[in-house]
């Protein structure tokens, strides 16, 4: 981590202690296991949602929800699950429960479901659109299948999670549906600039429509998490605003965070091969930076880029990326998204005691790439 | 046609007379008009709903749709618009209208259109999935911007659906948003069964698995729409289920005369070249009843289904399909399902003056194979 980030971050951190403090005392392990321990409770409280919405399916559906999901193999016996981190469930929990407390919470749950129900359909068909072979360890969806299965599982997800939303009693029910229906536009248009963008030639790309993107693409569901979950404590129209910027700033850090690792990460941790974006030629934040920086390195990265992956490149194709600022440019934006989701949460939830399961969450997905 | 299915058919109309009558002047004349008029005012109420909703979605997703419904050429100029027939939100339209009259019609404007994005997103799936090149006389949309972009555009349109009638203040509009989401996961399984059938070899086929992947694929969307719109005329339960009844039998005889047409109709009017489901070793309704007929015909059609399609085989496939009876079973199903359809109705609308435009509507869908 650059010195700039470092700073950038701490300075996050006090205007965390600037809307109240939990205390000094072993920030970075603590907030590690607080941030795993709200995952953790979360997915204990959410699975059996999911998996009772998912056990409505018909069965052709259903195998290809369970395979994805991690809970069965690709011959449908049991698998012991790995359903990534769920942090957006997490999210929709932790903004009830900092809105309206437990009864929140537990009135939420389902939302929490519905919320990533509609992530994991668009990873379907992102996986499908994308032709990406490995996702959370193991073949995609779509490798196993096929393209019209993992594509109709994905459009059955995407009507179990409104349909989940809108028999819900509470009265918040109405709202959450049409929110969550606006998102999945506004990610389904983050996917269409993405890809769009692929197809273009690098020189053609600038760093504000790759940033437009990705917040769409990411930023949108974890800000609707967050929105959802204010909708279910009963919110004012002005807290629910709020609480979605959080997220989005929150999931615009992430993304940058999480292409930093797709570029820099141990495969063992990602789950995806080594060089994978770079093979795909992906003008993934950190390499839309390093091509618009205007440095020498930003010159040999275009021709890397010009011409097909080779596997021997990939070392010399993440110096030029790192020489050209593209990483120290990732973490600075990821720092500076992560300073304005603060702010956005303290308008919010001026009190940090009550913010904390948010802040938590929101600090340990930016903090992935130590 | 066979005059066994015009017994089947007259006897429909008998039935249709027992629950009351219109009286018995120039009765398949008067009723085409009847129900082309119907159409055409279902059309001129919904458009502009539909229009306004396409109208909300990014750009990158609106081109998309406004090609595919034929209001945008590929370059995005203007065209004419030819987006079929728009059975489903007249459905909608009839069904409110009979259960609850001109306010009910003017209250369910929106979840019609609701029905009909629904419609759309499949379509623009299904034609991915069975890379399908043309329809309603066109290119399919995933030809011309690619597989991406039409996926995209319809998972957008099924949020748009979902999204649009959760926000409708309607009393009907939760129970609606969950009817129509369960509707889309069935006709996901309809379409997988659909696609997995096609990789299977046609002697395992069976007629019975068939006829329940046409109700799922094609019944249950026709019958949904006639329960939101029963819905939305504030219907008792027992009155939505018995129009579900009917919108799906008369949605299964509509998917056999498809079929039919798909196989003898002239290219002309269908917007499909001739023989394009035969090319496609299709395992349409009337081919697995004629595969499965026990003839001499049968076994002429699957030695001809084994080979690959030769464009001199056409006249010869169709004639074993005939010959093995598949033409006419197809057509005196399509005659029993209408009857059961009117079985339906009239158990919900005992006044046929009431189930007029339903009735007027489910004999058009079954009288196009003229």
């Amino acid at each position: 981590m650059t010195s700039a980030v470092r700073d950038q971050r701490s300075g996050a951190r006090e205007r965390r202690g600037s809307i109240g403090s939990q205390g000094d005392s072993g920030r970075v392990p603590v907030d590690t296991h607080e941030a795993a321990a709200i995952l953790e409770r979360s997915r204990a409280s959410v699975d059996p949602e999911l998996r009772a919405a998912i056990d409505l399916l018909p069965a052709s559906m259903r195998r290809v929800a369970l395979y994805h999901f991690g809970w069965e193999h690709a011959d449908g016996t049991a698998a012991a699950g790995n359903a990534g981190k769920a942090i957006r469930p997490a999210l929709v929990l932790a903004a009830a429960t900092a809105l309206g407390g437990p009864a929140a919470r537990a009135a939420a749950l389902r939302a929490a479901a519905a919320v990533e129900l509609v992530h994991n359909f668009t990873l379907l068909h992102d996986d499908v659109m994308d032709r990406d072979t490995t996702r959370r360890h193991r073949p995609t969806a779509w490798t196993v299948f096929g393209d019209a299965d993992a594509i109709l599982a994905g459009d059955a997800l995407q009507a179990l999670a409104l349909g989940l939303l809108a028999a819900d009693p509470h009265p918040a029910s109405a709202a959450a549906v049409a929110r969550v229906a606006a998102c999945v536009v506004e990610l389904c248009a983050g996917q269409q600039a993405d890809t769009a963008m692929e197809r273009r030639g690098p020189a053609d790309i600038t760093l504000d429509e790759v940033l437009v993107m990705a917040e769409a693409k990411t930023g949108a569901l974890l800000g609707c998490a967050c929105a959802v979950g204010a909708l279910y404590a009963g919110a004012a129209e002005e807290d629910v605003e709020a609480l979605d910027a959080f997220g989005r700033q929150a999931g615009l850090a992430f993304q940058l965070i999480d292409d930093v690792i797709g570029l820099w990460g141990d495969p063992l941790h990602t789950g995806k091969p080594a060089g994978a974006d770079l093979a795909a030629r992906k003008k993934s934040l950190p390499v839309v930076a390093a091509l618009t920086s205007g440095t020498p390195a930003a010159g040999e990265l275009a021709e890397l880029y010009a011409a097909p992956y080779e596997p021997a490149d990939l070392d010399r194709t993440l110096l030029a990326v790192e020489r050209a600022g593209g990483r120290e440019w990732a973490q600075e934006q990821a720092a500076d998204r992560m300073a304005r989701a603060m702010h956005e949460l303290a308008r919010a939830i001026p009190d940090p005691e009550s913010a904390g399961g948010l802040l938590c969450l929101a600090e340990f997905v930016t903090r992935r790439s130590n």
